[in-house]
C-alpha cells in the first residue's frame, strides 16, 4: 500500500464509502513500508544509507553493468568494492570516466560532485605498506560519502619515531582510521596519543601466528588506550562508513 | 626538564652563561615530556583522557581510597569500575556523598557538577535484562564524561516488535551503544535503522557455545549492517568512552 | 496508539475534523505494536509462545516469587529452568503444589491441567546416566507443551545391543530427542534407524578433549544420518521446545 | 538370508528335514537385515529413506553416471548434489530431461513425477543474495521429497522491514528453512515472529572473522529465539531433508 | 526372546502347532539380544569388557557402595576411578580389604586374586612427578586386568640422560604407557628407542599455553616416531586398558 | 668410535701403550652410537624399525629414486607413502615391479618376498567410501610389515545393521584398525562389539564444521568404549605400523 | 658406573685379570651418567643448570622444607616459584633469614652471596601494575643467577612518553625483559628503540578476549620489531633464566 | 627542525633577535626526531638495526631492484628474504654476484665483505630434512651479521642417538637456533643438554593435527628445558637476527 492507496482509503472513510471497522482492518495489516519508507525497501546488507555501494565480489561484469546503469539513471554517486581488475576494465569500457584503484580494487564513478559534509578531517594510518590496500579502501568510501581525507602511511610502532613526528596530524584529525596487520600494536599508540575517535582495522597481513588478522583483531579488541573500536578484519570500507557517520555528529 | 628549567637555560644562553654547544646538547636528548606535558605523565592505561577512572579490580580498598583521596584534593571526579560491593562499602565510610551501583559494580564521586559538553543523546541499548550491568557501566560512564544518556533495556530481537515500538527514539540518538550476548544480533538490525554510529558491546550473557561472549562478538564483527564498530566483551567502560569522544566532534 | 485510539482517529476523518494529511501524518509513523499485537509485546527472549518460562539463573527467589505470583493471577502454568535447589525450596513454601526436579533443576506449577495437543509421542534418549538431567528438562518441558514423553536412558553406541533392543519405541515415536555427551555419536544412530526428526542435544558430560560439550556438539553437527538437527550444549529446554513445535505440524 | 530363504527353512523344519537344532543354529546367527531388511542394506550415508541421493564431489562421472542408471533402472527419482557444472554436461547427454541447477550445483532427475506428502508449505529464507545457492540446495531437496516449497530471499536483519513486510508469508509457513552467513541473526528474528519449527543454516558466506559460516553456526545456536534447530554450515541437503521429516508428522 | 522360546517356536512349527507365516512374522522383528547375547545386556560405556571398573565422579557414596556390594555378590574385582578421598573413607568402612590410591584416587578391591594374562610387562613411564597420578591409574588398571606392571617415573626430556639410563628397562617392556604434559616430548623420545607399541597419555599438567593438556596431545599426536597412539588427556585408565588388551595379542 | 676402535684402544691399554688416563679420557667421551649401534645411526623420523619407508610429498622424483636404489642395493622392501601419480609413473620405468595404489598414493617394491610375523588378523574398516585412501594405506603398510589384513569398507554408524552384518569378522580380528571422517562415530561402536586393540584413523573427509577431520579426531579422543587409541587425520602409515607392532606382541 | 670403576676396569685390563671381550660388553652397555655426569643425575626439569629452583605449586610445605634442607646442607642457594603465603609462613619458620615475594610468590634462601656474573644490566619493564608479579619472579630469578638487574614498571604503550622519558636506561640494558598483557604491544615498541635481545613474557593481564594472556602471546609473536623472543604466558622465571643465559655469552 | 635550525634559533636567542618566550614556544613542538635522529627515521618494520633486508613476499622485481641499487650506491649488503625464484632471477641479471639460496628462497649481495663481530658461533640444528629451508633462512641472517655459523641437520628426538652423537659440537656453540615441525620436541631436549641460550622455531612442517606448525610452537613455549625461547612460526630471519644481538653481548 503505498502513499496514494493511504489517501484513497482516507478519503473514502472521509466520504462515508469505506465504514471505519473496514478501514481499521486494512490499516491493521498494514505493511510498515507502504507507509511511505521507500527508500528503506531498498536498503541491502552493506549499503544501508550509502545505497550506491556494490560488493564485487561473487558477481559477473554485467550484473554490476546492470546495477551501475540502474544508479547512473538515478543520479547516484557509485563505490564497487572487492573488484578485480579483469572486471574493473571490462566496466570502465561503458563507464569510462570511472576510476579505478587497482590495490584496494575499488572503483568509483561520480554522477555528481560529492558535497562535502564532514566536520574535520578522517586521517587514515598505516602500520606497514602492505596495509595499504586496506586503508585505500577506507579512504576512498570517506572520500564519497563526503569527508576529507588524509593518509599517513608506514608509521608501525617498532619506528615510533615516525608516528611522534606526525604528531601534530594526528591531532588535527576528527576521527582516525588506523590500519595494521601482525602485533596489531598501532591502534594503541595512537589511541594513546589523541583525544579523538579511533576506528582500528585489522589486517590480514602477516604469516604463521599471525593467523590472517586474528592476532591483530586481539589486539585491538584489548587495547589498553580508551576510544578504539574495531571492525572486522581487513574491513576498510565498513572503517570509512563508521568514521563518515561520526564525522557528521 | 619542566618549563621553568627550559626558560632558565634559554635565559642563560641569552645571558651568554651557557655556550650554544652546551645548550644542544642538552635539548638534543631533552625529555618530550618535561616540556609541559604534565598531564600526560599522569596517563595510565584505560584512563586517558578521562584522568579520573580507577581500575577497581585487584586494588585493595586502602589502594584505592589513597588514590581518591589524591583526585579529590585536585578536584576531580572520581569513576572506579568493577568495585565489588564490600569494597564500595568501605570507600562509602569516607567518601559519604559517593554513589555506587551494584548490579555494574562502578562507584562514582563527583567533586563538582559535570559539565555536559556532549552533543546529542547517548542511547544504550540491551538485548536482554542480563546485559544491563554492562549497559550501566556505559551509560554512567557517558554521564561522568558530560553527556545526555538514555536507556533502552530488553529489546532483544526475538521479538523484534518491542524495538520497532521504540524507533523514534533510536532516531533521536546521537549515538547508540548496543549490548547483546547470546548470538549478538541486536547491532545489526540497530544498524539497520539508524543512520548514526553504533558501538557493539558483546556481553559474556549466555551458556555452553555463547564461549563467554565470543560468539556474540565474531557476530558483531560480521555485522551485515554499516556504521558498527566493536569493543571488548563486557566492555562498557569502553564503549561509553568511545561514545563520548563521538558525541563531542 | 492502540485500537480505541485509531477508531477515534478515523472518526474524526469521518466527521471532518482532522484532515487526510493529519490523519496521514499519525498512520506513518504508527507504533506497529500498537495495532493491538499486545502479546507480542509480552514476548521475552527464551519465552516465545511459551510465556510462562522463567530462566532462573541469575534471579533471586523474591524476584521469582513476584513473576510467579503475577503468572499465576492470569491463569498461566510456570515453567522455571536453571533454579537452584535452595531457591526451589524458598518457592515451595508460596506455591506448595509445585513439583521441583532436583536432577534437572526445573520447578513446574499447574495452574490448570496440561492439555495434551502434541500428535505423536515426543521419545528422550540418553547415551549415558549422568545425560539424564539435560534429558529431564527436555522432557518436563515438551510435558508441559502438551506432549506425551516417553525416555529411554543410557543405551550409548558402545553397548549397541541396549539401543537395538529397542527398536520398536524408536520406530514408535513421533519426534525423537537424543541426548549424549563425549564422543556424541548416538543421534547418528537412532537417526540411521528411524524415519522422523531427530533433535541432537550435546551435554557437557566429559573430560579432557570432551571441551564441555564441544565435541559431541561437532559430532551431531557432522552426522552422517540425515534429519538430525542440532541445539546448544545442554539446552533441554530448547530441544522440548522444538520438538513440540514438531509434534503440532 | 531372504525372505524366501527364511521361508524355505521354516518348510524344512516342518517336513521334518531339517532338525530343530540345526535351524537354531542358522537363525541364531542370522543377518538381522536378511530378515526382510532389504532397504536397510541399501541405505548410505547421507542417503537414509531417501536412497537416490547422490553426493557428486570426488566422483567421476562415468561412476555417477553408472549409479544413476541403475537407479533409473528400479524407477528411482535421482538427487545429485554438490555437482560440478563439467560434469553435469557430461551427465545431461545421458539423462537428457535431468534439470542442473548451477548455483546450488544440484542436478535432478525424475523417473515418476513426485507425489505431494508434506502438509504444508516449507518457507527458505535467505539473509542476502549470496546464500541463495544453499537455500536453492534445500529447496529442491524438499520438493524432491514430496513437499510444497516457497522461497523468500534477501531479507536480511540489516533491513529489518523487507522480513516483517512478508510476515503474512513466514506466518502461513508450516516449517521455516533460514539461511544466513555472517552474523547469522536472521534465524532468531523469524523464530521471534513464528511459531513453527525454524532449521536454521550457517552458510560460508562472509569474511575476515566470518571464519567460513563458523560465526553464523555460533550465532544460531545461542537464538535467543526458542523453537531453532541448526544444521552443519552450507547444509542445505540437510535442512531439506529435515523439513521433509518434519511436514510429513 | 530367549533360547527356549525360540526353541518352543520351531517346536510348534515342526509340530504344525505354528504356520510358517506366523513364525516368520515373529522372527522378522526377532530382537538381536534376545538370542542369548546376555553378557552384552551388561555392557556399559567405559566399562565393556572388565565390567568392575565404576567412574567414581558424580555418584554418592551410596550409590558406589550399593555396586559394589552387587558385585562383591558375583564374585568380581572391584576398580572405581576418580574417587574423592572423602567417598573413598566411607566406603572402606563398609570393605576394609579394599586399597586407595590417595594420588590416582583409585579405590581397588579385590573378590578374588588376579590372574595374570598379559604376555610380557606393561611398562608405565612418566615424565614429571605431577605426571604420576595419571600413571598410577594406568598401573592399577593394568595389574587388576592381570598383567606385571613396572613404573619408571620422572624421566623427562629435558634431563634426557634419565632416560638412556634406563634403557634396558625400555627394551625389556612388552607394551609401553607414556604420560607427559607440558610439550608432550616424552613418547616422541621413547617411541624412537623401542620397538613395541607406545600409548601416550597427555597429562593436564602445566601453565599459560599448555592448555591443560591439549599441547601435551597436539604433540603426542605429531609425534615423529611410529608405533605411537594416543588416548584422551588424563585418561589413565583408558591407557591401562589398552594396554591390557595389546599384552594379551 | 666403531668396535674395532675400541677393540684397539683397549688392546693398547692391555700393552702398556696407552694409560689408563689417556683411555679414561677417551672413554668419557665416546659417542654411544659408536658402540655398535650402526643401525640406530639409520634411523630417521616416521622410519624407525622399519627402515624402508620414504615419506614421499616435498621429494622429486630423482630424491626418490636415488633413495629406492640405494634400498634396493641392500635388498630391502621399500614402501613410499603420499606419492603424486606424475611421480609414480616416472619411478615406475625404473623399478617396473613395483605396484602403485593410486588411491591411497602409495608405491611398494619387494626386493624379497615378505615373511607373515604377524599372529592374527589385522582388520582395516571404514565408514563411508571416501575414507578408503587412508584406509589402503594403513592396510598395504601392515601388509608389508608381515600381517594378513583383511577390509571392511563403507559400514558408517547411520546404517548400523551392514555393521552387526559383520560381527564374525570383527570378532574374529587380532586388531582393528577404524577410519571414519564426519562424527568419527565408528570406533565407539566398534569398540564396544570386540574385545580386541582398536586403532581409531580420523579422516579429513566432510566440510563445514568437520574442520577437516578435527572433529572425528576429537569423538575419537572422547570414545565411550574402551580399547580405543588413536593416531594423526589421515594417518594410515602410523595406523599400519602401529597395528603391526601390536600384532607381534 | 662411577669413575672408580671404570678405572678398575682399565686396570683390571692392563694387569691382565680381565679379557678384551669382557671389557668391551661392560663398557658397550655403560650408562652414559655413569661416567661421571653426577650433576646431570641431578637435572629435573625447569632446573637445568640452576639446580636449587624449586617448582612451589602441588608440593606441600614438609615436601619444600624436605628438599630445603637437603639442598642448604650441599650449600646451594635455593629459589622457589609459585609459592603461596601461607606455606611461605610455615617455611620461614625454618629459614628464618629466607625472603619471601608476596606479589610474585617467590622465596629465596641464600646459603651463599650471590656473585655477579653476567655481564651487563638485566632491565625488566612492564606495560602495567598488574604485570608487575610476572616482572618480580623474572628480576629476582636473574638476581639469584649472578646478575645486576633493574626494573622500569608501568609504561604501557597507551602513553607512549613514559617510555621515551626513559630512553636511556633502555638503551643501557644488555638485556631487555618486557612484560605486557592485553594487546602486548610493549615488546614491540621497546624492539624498535633498542639493538639488544628482547625476551617477551605475555602476562594473563586482561579479561574478555584477552583469553588469559594469549591474545598477547600472539602479538609477541608477530612483533614487526626484530630481535623478540618469547616464553610462555606468566612464565616470569623462565624469562629471568633466558636473561641470564645471554647475559653470560 | 634539523640540527642547523636548531643552532640558528640558540643563536638568535643569544643574540637577542628571538625573545625567550618565541624560542620556547618553538621548542615545545619540537619534533623529537629532528634532533639528529636521521638513522631512526630509516627505521623499518623488520628491517631495525640491520637496514638491508628486504621482505620479497608482494614486491615485484622492479620493485625490489629500486630498493637493492639504492642500498647499492650506499654501500650496504643486501639480504632479501622470501623471494620467488623467478624473480631471483630476474634479479640476478642486475646483481650477477648476488647469491640466490632456492630452498630458503634468501638473495644475498655483499656490497663489501662481512666482518665477524659475533663472539661465538651460532648453531643451527633442525629435526628433520623438510626443516632446512627455515633453518637456512637463519643461517645466512646470522652469517651476513657477522657471526660463525654451523649447521647441523635431521637430528630429530625419534633418533635420539643422532642427537647425543654430536654433543660436543652442542656445548661448544654460543647460541643455538633449533628449528623443529610436528610435534616441537627437539629444542627441549637440547635446553637439557647444554647451558646456553636456545632460540626455537617451530616450522611448518607437519600434516593434520600440525596446524601449519601451531603445535610445534605450543610444544616450545611449553618447554620443560629452561633457556629456551620461541620466535613465530617459520621465521627463520627472526631467529638468526636474534641470535646475532645475542652473541655481541
Amino acid at each position: 500500500m503505498d502513499i496514494r492507496k493511504l489517501e484513497h482509503l482516507l478519503k473514502r472513510v472521509k466520504g462515508g464509502e469505506a465504514s471505519i471497522e473496514e478501514a481499521m482492518a486494512q490499516l491493521k495489516s498494514l505493511p510498515f513500508e507502504d507507509l511511505g519508507f521507500a527508500k528503506i525497501d531498498h536498503h541491502r546488507c552493506l549499503r544501508k544509507g550509502f545505497p550506491e555501494v556494490i560488493w564485487g565480489e561473487g558477481k559477473t561484469s554485467d550484473q554490476i553493468l546492470s546495477i551501475m546503469k540502474q544508479m547512473k539513471s538515478t543520479g547516484q554517486n557509485i563505490l564497487i568494492t572487492r573488484l578485480e581488475e579483469t572486471k574493473a576494465r571490462a566496466l570502465r569500457k561503458a563507464f569510462r570516466k570511472s576510476q579505478y584503484y587497482p590495490r584496494s580494487r575499488v572503483l568509483v564513478y561520480h554522477s555528481h560532485p560529492v558535497k562535502e559534509e564532514g566536520k574535520g578531517t578522517i586521517l587514515v594510518i598505516t602500520a606497514g605498506t602492505t596495509d595499504i590496500p586496506v586503508a585505500e579502501e577506507a579512504a576512498v568510501t570517506a572520500q564519497l560519502m563526503g569527508n576529507h581525507v588524509e593518509a599517513l602511511y608506514d608509521v608501525g610502532v617498532a619506528g615510533i619515531h615516525r608516528l611522534l613526528h606526525e604528531r601534530k596530524r594526528l591531532e588535527a584529525a576528527s576521527v582516525l582510521i588506523v590500519v595494521a596487520g601482525m602485533e596489531g600494536a598501532l591502534p594503541s599508540v595512537v589511541g594513546g596519543l589523541v583525544n579523538r575517535p579511533v576506528i582500528a582495522v585489522p589486517s590480514s597481513v602477516g604469516y604463521g601466528t599471525s593467523f590472517g588478522g586474528i592476532t591483530a583483531l586481539l589486539a585491538m579488541l584489548n587495547s589498553c588506550a580508551s576510544g578504539v573500536a574495531v571492525v572486522n578484519i581487513d574491513n576498510g570500507f565498513g572503517a570509512g562508513y563508521m568514521a563518515s557517520l561520526i564525522n557528521r555528529i
